[in-house]
């Protein structure tokens, strides 16, 4: 059976990066990994790493984006959960069989990563993201 | 300076801790360590170790809770991320000094630990609470 290995990020939904972030570098003491362009997802991504997870903060690049509807209807905060396995498939293959519902059917790949959103529908209204780091 | 060690827990807030349970027990094979009655929060809070750090799952215990007050107003889902610390004081002092705001002015003690929610006027919408693990 797939295995929950840690917290691999928190998302936080922001309405722009460079005024976010003075307060978890400046203010926290965390150290800006580096800034991340995500085309697909028409967003801009900042990873601050704490132990072995990182907080990341998530604009928006783009109007019609699905983080800019998300800040238009929900406001800065946080956005959601991630939490890495040792097999994406294996656990969402496991989570359907038992009836709860995913967003993606198949994960999305990227090089380095597999991911796939769990509906929060299923996890009572939390936006849970499963991760598996790749070869 | 204070320095951040992990992400100690994320803490989702639900309406019913049995019924939240079967999705991150069954569904994604996490272990519940225990259930705890937060009398001061007039909450209980469900713990499920992921790594270093916890998902714990939040119910009200009474009608006239911050926490029953939040489900009316947000409904469930993601409530606050919790940072440890190694110096709770030396990082409230800090964060104080450079303009930020606290919702506690000291550390709330209880055997075992300091904890302290930062504004979320300062934090761009999150709910953060900082953590020591104290002897």
């Amino acid at each position: 059976m797939a295995k929950l290995l840690k917290i691999n990020h928190v998302g936080i939904a922001v309405h722009n990066i460079e005024e976010a972030l003075p307060f978890w570098t400046e203010g926290l003491g965390m150290k800006l990994h580096h800034v991340e362009e995500v085309a697909r997802q028409k967003s801009k991504v900042a990873f601050l790493p704490v132990g072995e997870s990182d907080v990341e903060l998530v604009a928006p690049t783009a109007e019609d984006s699905v983080m800019a509807k998300y800040l238009v209807d929900k406001g800065q905060g946080i956005h959601h959960l991630c939490v890495e396995t040792d097999d994406i498939e294996g656990l969402m293959n496991d989570l359907k069989a038992k009836g709860f519902r995913l967003i993606n059917e198949t994960p999305v790949e990227e090089p380095g990563r597999k991911m796939a959103f769990v509906h929060p529908k299923s996890t009572g209204g939390v936006l849970l993201e499963l991760y598996e780091v790749t070869k």
